[in-house]
């Protein structure tokens, strides 16, 4: 049996958009699967006052050609620069998180993260959601009313109380046995020979 | 002719700890040289406000886990808990800078680490530089005068304006050509993929 692994994210971050795109491939070749698993890393993020961006021009600066030059090297497009931070975080991974309990998650983070990162048009704009959410074969009127709706937005919350229990700070991460954590896209090959091992 | 890579690190940078261990291997495999440059770190970061650690529990133990295991995968030893942060990082830093100068840095700066993660003398401390400075073939009393004294903290500072100059807000970096910048101990594969490439 395939060795599970969880894959914290939430829509937002930009080196998900790495791990969104290299995740199929590795599922493919290796003998691991992923349990797509949204959260709100802005929640956690402000709780810890930790801010890597804000009055750090050099190191955002950086950032971005870091993750122009790893995209080469993964061979993803990647049109640069796109909105950030994203003006709806939260609906972005409300919608997520619905579309975990009804089984089109990673449909819709996979087309929301194209969008986003290839067609200009922001995760969680009205102009990504309706087309991440028909990509994933669901209604757009009915996601967005079930998303923002109080039993969905209970479901984000439990589950960024569970990242925090897990010990997560940032995103994406990895998560083996419930304990073992791995932090970055650049560390999902040491997660996977972890699990693996 | 090799191409030249400038290898930016302070003593004090715990993934420095793997850079150190790996780079010699790295130059004898590749056709790379590194240019070691001693810098502080700490005074770039302190002017970003990038505080990585202060106050964030959850991170700093992820970080101490993450550098055991890359240090496992490298086949690297290490003993930890160890001294962190550094007490005495400049006077660690100091030394380096002189070696620079002299000759002698990366012995120094090689058995700094050593001695700081296999043997818990903490770098920059009276038992660390008595080691690690006779290691690098140096008088002790010579050095330690030479490396606090005005016109080698002058080259420390110098030094620190160039890093700043680069581009640079963390430790260890790699900088190609003056201007292609790559940041952390896992990003140096990517360093001399793009100084070879």
């Amino acid at each position: 049996m395939s060795k599970r692994i969880e894959f914290w994210f939430s829509i937002g971050s930009t080196y998900t958009y790495l791990t969104v795109s290299r995740i199929a491939g590795i599922e493919a070749s290796m003998d691991v699967t992923f349990d797509w698993r949204p959260f709100s890393v802005r929640a956690l993020m402000q709780e810890m006052n930790n801010l890597p961006f804000v009055g750090k021009p050099a190191k955002e600066a950086y950032m971005w050609r870091d993750l122009e030059r790893r995209a080469g090297r993964y061979g993803l497009p990647i049109s640069l620069p796109v909105e950030y931070p994203l003006e709806h975080f939260d609906r972005a991974n409300h919608v997520a998180v619905l579309g975990r309990e009804e089984g089109w998650c990673e449909a819709y983070v996979r087309s929301a993260y194209g969008l986003w990162f290839n067609e200009g048009l922001a995760a969680g704009s009205a102009g990504n959601l309706e087309k991440s959410i028909a990509d994933a074969g669901q209604s757009v009127e009915r996601v967005l009313e079930a998303a923002g709706g109080e039993e969905n937005v209970a479901r984000y919350e439990a589950a960024t109380d569970t990242a925090r229990a897990r010990g997560i700070f940032g995103a994406p991460s990895f998560v083996v046995d419930e304990r073992e954590l791995f932090w970055g896209d650049d560390r999902l090959e040491d997660a996977v020979a972890f699990a693996t091992g």
